[in-house]
């Protein structure tokens, strides 16, 4: 399992005339929160493209229990729990300074190649960099 | 069931360096196919919320098969298929120009008293627009 | 002189918690109506970037006189009111479903070459398609 | 004379299909600085809000020197030069992280009473809180 947290603090264009975050701007929060998860693991996604290969989401799943406000600064807790392969799945959970559950959301992501368009394998690097968190290794590492 | 069909033309500001649309952006195209559908049964999204009742979005899910690009002329097909309650589920199918199915997705919304913040059934106007929609198939079932 | 006038209604995303379309919003509007205008002279913005000619923005300029608010039916009214050179410059003025006029803006967008990344005149076809609102010729006609 | 500094990181959502961030997606940067050189005061904007008084935008200017691309670290640096009154101006310059000016803007703003939607002066905490980086100036002028 990886973990990571972010924060990140919501901003006036963010919002709707109900005051509350527009439901579609949870995403581009979400993806601050999978990029910022990637470079804690020494990688860049930026350098992943400017390699060749691209993240484009396959699924996208959110469930809104309370809404954000303006200026709230939030909390987005990201779990990717199984290996990656081809796909790539990342939980979310965002809370708000309060600690209080917001949303929970999930993302699919598909590593594909930008020179045949076609889904493959995650590169070398980002295998290497995410292996010691799902190799059953682990386990026994603690016996 | 109801059922509208809209056309959204894809804004470069919503495309991202990939080249497709960005993932978030999708939320505003159903949006726009939400409001059009109220719109067509002769109520008006804008009016609901003058007279005090919101609708905020409570569950969103969408599965991204083929990216939309810059400029294409996008079909949105919405269905409300369940008699709206407290709940009103919608369900959208997004083609291209081509005819080809790039996304399916679904949003369940609330409707919400503006004044206590609580859920409620909806108003008088929006029963009364769509009853027909879900009561002739409810008697032919009985038969 | 070449004009353009292009409706576009106010999505729920492009609100803020003020209740007033978000100043950075206009942008994309005024994109449209540029992309449409030209349209319009029976050429492609996308397909100009297809044959390798892009227009970044160089400048823009924005008054906004009174807030449009969600769901107005907006009319974007542009001109090109100077012959396209290696810059291209377009003014705006924006009026609600009232008539009231809300917004004053222009931008100026500068013809870039997508294999040299260096400034460049307009392509043949833009030339073709414009070059008769601007020319002395015009005048004579009114004779 | 206020300044204030502050990092933005370029989000995906903020791309463009040139790979750029889009030309729009600017007037959030420069809504973060602000609010963040407001609450370096010891203010808050939100807080000003829901005080009653508001600062919707009344003028925008920017010039695009050079493009800004996914995932720079930009710095905005943001001055207020003017001692504020019915009207706040805000310049600003944008820098990536090489040090390069990519963008130079300018939004004049307006106090605006959220009772009666008409122009006010700053309030009082405002007035307060900016008074000594204009005041020392004035006096030594009228030496």
């Amino acid at each position: 399992m990886i973990y990571h947290e972010e924060k990140v603090r919501v901003r006036y264009s963010e919002t709707d005339k109900m005051g509350y975050v527009y439901y579609g701007n949870y995403a581009s929060y979400l993806e601050v929160a999978r990029v910022e998860l990637i470079r804690s693991l020494g990688l860049s996604y930026k350098k992943m493209e400017d390699e060749g290969v691209m993240l484009p989401i396959a699924e996208y799943k959110n469930k809104y229990l309370r809404p954000a406000y303006y200026d709230d600064l939030l909390t987005i807790k990201t779990w990717i729990r199984e290996k990656p392969g081809m796909k790539l799945r990342f939980d979310y959970e965002i809370e708000n300074q309060e600690g209080m559950l917001l949303t929970v959301a999930e993302t699919t992501l598909v590593f594909v190649s930008m020179e045949t368009f076609k889904p493959m394998q995650p590169p070398q690097n980002f295998i290497e960099a995410t292996q010691k968190y799902f190799e059953p290794a682990r386990r026994e590492r603690k016996n």
